[in-house]
C-alpha cells in the first residue's frame, strides 16, 4: 500500500497546523501504508515572495522567478521532516529535484515530462517517509522551474503516477466535491465519488479544491484522486475513472460560472473560411473561447455566437473589430453559464429535456446552448443563474 | 578584471537596502570590470528559519536543515538578479549547486571540497553579472549542504580563488580593520592593509567583520580581500598576503580577548607525555587550547598553564580531575589576553620590550606571555584590559 498526500497552502500555513499535518501522516504510516507527502509553501509565502519581486520589476525575469518562488516548498518540507523525524519517523525531505521532477523549460509554468523515481523509491524500500517539495521541478539543464498555479497537487499527481500508488489525496481546506455551490444551495450534497470526465466539466465547481491541468494529468496516469479537508476526518470525494464507479448517477452536479461573457456577431458572411478566420485570430491573441454556436444561414448570412471570459472581453472586443467579419457585433457581460453534469446522462435520454423543463417552468429564456456526451451547458441572464442552479440541483434530485 | 562582491545580511536586509546594493554592483559593471555577486540571506531570514525548526525539535535533522536554511540566499539572490536585470544589467542568479560549490557531507557545516567554474565562466563571458548564493553548496551525491558560520564570505572566497578575481570584496556594516576596538580606543585608526597572518591573529578585531576561515582559505588560495561597509563609500581594509604589502609597519594593530579564562596545573611531574596525555583527553573533549606556557621544572615537577574560552571552563575543570595530573589546579576567569601584531617585528627587535615597558609603566602585571613570529600575547587581569590596550595604541603610535 502506498498512499500520496497532498497538503496546500492553507493546510501548511502554520506551525500548528504542520504539527496537525504530522499528526495525520504519522497516523497513515501506522496503519501499514508507506507515504510520499507533497507540501505547499506556508499560505501567504509565495505571495510575500511575488510581492518583493514586482516591487523591482513589474516584469521579473522568470528564470529567477523560479529560483526566488521555489524556496516557500523548501521549507515547508524541510519543516515537516524535521517535526516527523522528533517524532519518531524515520523522514526525509526531498527538493524537486531530488524527488526527480523533471520539467521542460518554461519557468514559471513548466509541464512535468517525467519523473526519475529512483531517488523516493529507494528511500520508501528503507521505510522512510518521504517529504517532497511540491511546485517544484528541475529542467534537463539544471534549472529550477516551478510548475505555476496548482503546481503542488501536479506535483503529487504525477508522483502517485510515477510510483503507481493507490491513492493520491489533496487535503485542503475544503471537505470534497458537492452537487453544486453550498453558498446557493445549501443542502447540496458532498459527492462519494465522480469520474475525470464530470470532474473536468464541473471545474468552475471544484475550482477551488483542484485545477483542471491535476485532474488531466490524474485521468492521463490513472490516478485515484480524494479531495480531503486537513481541518476535520470527513470523507473526501474520490476522482477515479468511470468504470471505477459503481452507481453512475443520471447527474452529478450542476456547475455555474459567472466568469462568461457572450459575443454575437451578426450577418456573417456564410461561407467557408470564415469562422476559421475569426477563432485563429482570437487564439493567438491568447483568447479562451469556450463555447461556440453557428446556426444554419439563412441568404448567404449567419449568425455566430461564442463566449469567452470576461476579462478577455476587451481583448475579444478590439480583435472583432479589425477583421471586419460581420455586419454587427454584440457583446453581453451579463450572462452566467449553467452546467448539468453527469456520466450517465450518456446512457440516458431525457436528461436534457429535464433541464430546459426545469428553466422554462422558472420563466428562465436560454439564450444558447451546447451539449457534450455528459454535459449540457446553457447560457442565461446572470439575474437568473443562482434561480437556475436550484431549480435544476431539485429537479434531478441531488439532495436525495 | 573580475571582482567578487559579497554581500552579507544587514547589506541586504530590506528591499531598499539591495537596492544600493544594485547599484554598487552597476557602478563595479559600469567601470569595466565583470562582476560577481555573492549574497547572504536578508537579515533575522536565517534565524527566523533556525527558531521555527527548533520549536519542532531540540536538535533537528541535519540534513533538513540544510534544505531549510539554504532557501534564505536563493530568495536574496534571484531577487537581486531581478532588479540589476530591471535595470538594463543582463544577470543570471545562481543557488550553491548552480555556481559549483561542490562541499563535503557534513550537513550544517560542511568544507568546499571544490569549485566548479565553468558555470560562472560561461556566463561572466557572455557578459552576464552572475549573482551566486552564499553561505551554500552541494555534496558529490547531490545533497544540498550549508557551510556554517561566516559560510558566505567562504563562498565568495572560494569563487574569487578558482576564477582568479582580481579581488573579493566583502560587504558588511563595519568599515574595515581597525587598529584596535575604536570602543576602547577611539583613536583608533582603521588600516589600508594588512596581511593574512596579521589579520589572523587579530581575529578578535576582525570578528564582527570577517570569520578565520575566510582569511585562511583566502590565504590559501591567494585571494586579496577587501572588508568594506556597505552603508559608505569609504575604503576598506586590502587583506593580502605579506609581499604585496608596500610599508611593513612594525605593529599593525592591538587586539583585545575577553573570552580567555586562565588554567594553572601545580606540580605536574616532570616527566615525557604528561604534557601530551593532558592536551590530548582536553582535544577529545573539544576543549579549544590557545596559550600554553610550561617552564622548566624544579625537583622533577613544574607548573602547566594554558588558556581555554571561557565557556569551555567547565569542560576543562572535568576533564582535568579526571586525569589527577597534577598536585592543584587554578582557573581564573578574570583574566583578557591582549596581543600586539604586526609582521614589522619579525625583523626587528625590540618590540615586545617595548610591550612589556609599557604595561610595567602601567603597574599592569603579566600573568602569561606567549609570543610568535607576528604576535606578543599577554595575558593579564581583566580590569586593566582597555587600560593596558590604550597604552600599548599610543606606545607604538598606532594613531599616526
Amino acid at each position: 500500500m502506498l498512499t500520496v498526500q497532498k497538503y496546500g497552502g492553507t493546510s501548511v500555513g502554520t506551525l500548528e497546523r504542520i504539527r496537525e499535518v504530522a499528526k495525520r501522516v504519522a497516523k497513515t504510516k501506522e496503519s501499514g501504508s508507506d507515504v510520499v507527502v507533497v507540501v505547499s509553501a506556508m499560505s501567504g509565502e509565495t505571495n510575500k515572495l511575488i510581492q518583493m519581486a514586482n516591487s523591482f520589476s513589474e516584469n521579473p525575469k522568470r528564470r529567477e522567478m523560479d529560483l526566488l518562488l521555489s524556496s516557500g516548498e523548501r521549507v515547508t518540507s524541510a519543516l515537516l521532516a524535521i517535526l516527523l523525524t522528533e517524532m519518531g519517523y524515520e523522514t526525509i525531505a526531498m527538493s524537486g529535484r531530488q524527488a526527480g521532477i523533471i520539467t521542460d523549460g518554461v519557468h514559471t509554468k513548466a509541464r512535468i515530462e517525467h519523473i526519475d523515481r529512483t531517488h523516493i523509491e529507494k528511500e520508501l524500500k528503507k521505510g522512510l517517509i518521504v517529504v517532497v517539495a511540491g511546485f517544484q521541478g528541475i529542467t534537463e539543464i539544471g534549472e529550477v522551474s516551478t510548475l505555476g498555479r496548482g503546481g503542488s497537487d501536479l506535483s503529487a499527481v504525477a508522483i502517485a503516477g510515477a510510483l503507481e500508488a493507490d491513492i493520491c489525496e489533496i487535503y485542503t481546506d475544503v471537505d470534497g466535491i458537492y452537487t453544486t455551490d453550498p453558498r446557493i444551495v445549501p443542502k447540496a450534497k458532498k459527492l462519494k465519488q465522480i469520474s475525470y470526465d464530470e470532474m473536468l466539466e464541473l471545474a468552475s465547481l471544484g475550482a477551488k479544491v483542484l485545477q483542471t491541468r491535476s485532474v488531466e494529468l490524474a485521468k492521463k496516469l490513472n490516478v485515484n484522486l480524494v479531495t480531503r479537508s486537513s481541518f476535520n476526518d470527513n470523507e473526501g470525494t474520490l476522482i477515479t475513472k468511470e468504470e471505477g464507479i459503481m452507481e453512475k448517477p443520471l447527474v452529478s452536479g450542476i456547475a455555474i460560472d459567472k466568469n462568461q461573457a457572450r459575443v454575437t456577431l451578426r450577418g456573417v458572411s456564410d461561407k467557408p473560411g470564415i469562422a476559421a478566420e475569426i477563432f485563429r485570430k482570437l487564439a493567438d491573441e491568447g483568447v479562451n473561447v469556450d463555447m461556440i454556436i453557428q446556426n444554419v444561414g439563412v441568404d448567404g448570412a449567419t449568425n455566430l455566437g461564442f463566449t469567452v471570459p470576461q476579462d478577455e472581453l476587451e481583448l475579444t472586443r478590439k480583435s472583432m473589430e479589425e477583421i471586419e467579419a460581420s455586419q454587427s457585433l454584440e457583446f453581453d457581460k451579463h450572462v452566467v453559464k449553467v452546467s448539468v453534469v453527469g456520466v450517465g446522462m450518456k446512457s440516458h435520454s431525457g436528461v436534457a429535456c429535464t433541464a430546459f423543463d426545469t428553466l422554462a417552468d422558472e420563466n428562465i429564456n436560454i439564450e444558447m446552448i451546447s451539449t457534450s456526451e455528459i454535459k449540457i451547458s446553457m447560457v442565461i441572464h446572470e439575474k437568473y443563474g443562482e434561480l437556475a442552479v436550484r431549480a435544476l440541483h431539485d429537479a434531478y434530485k441531488l439532495d436525495k
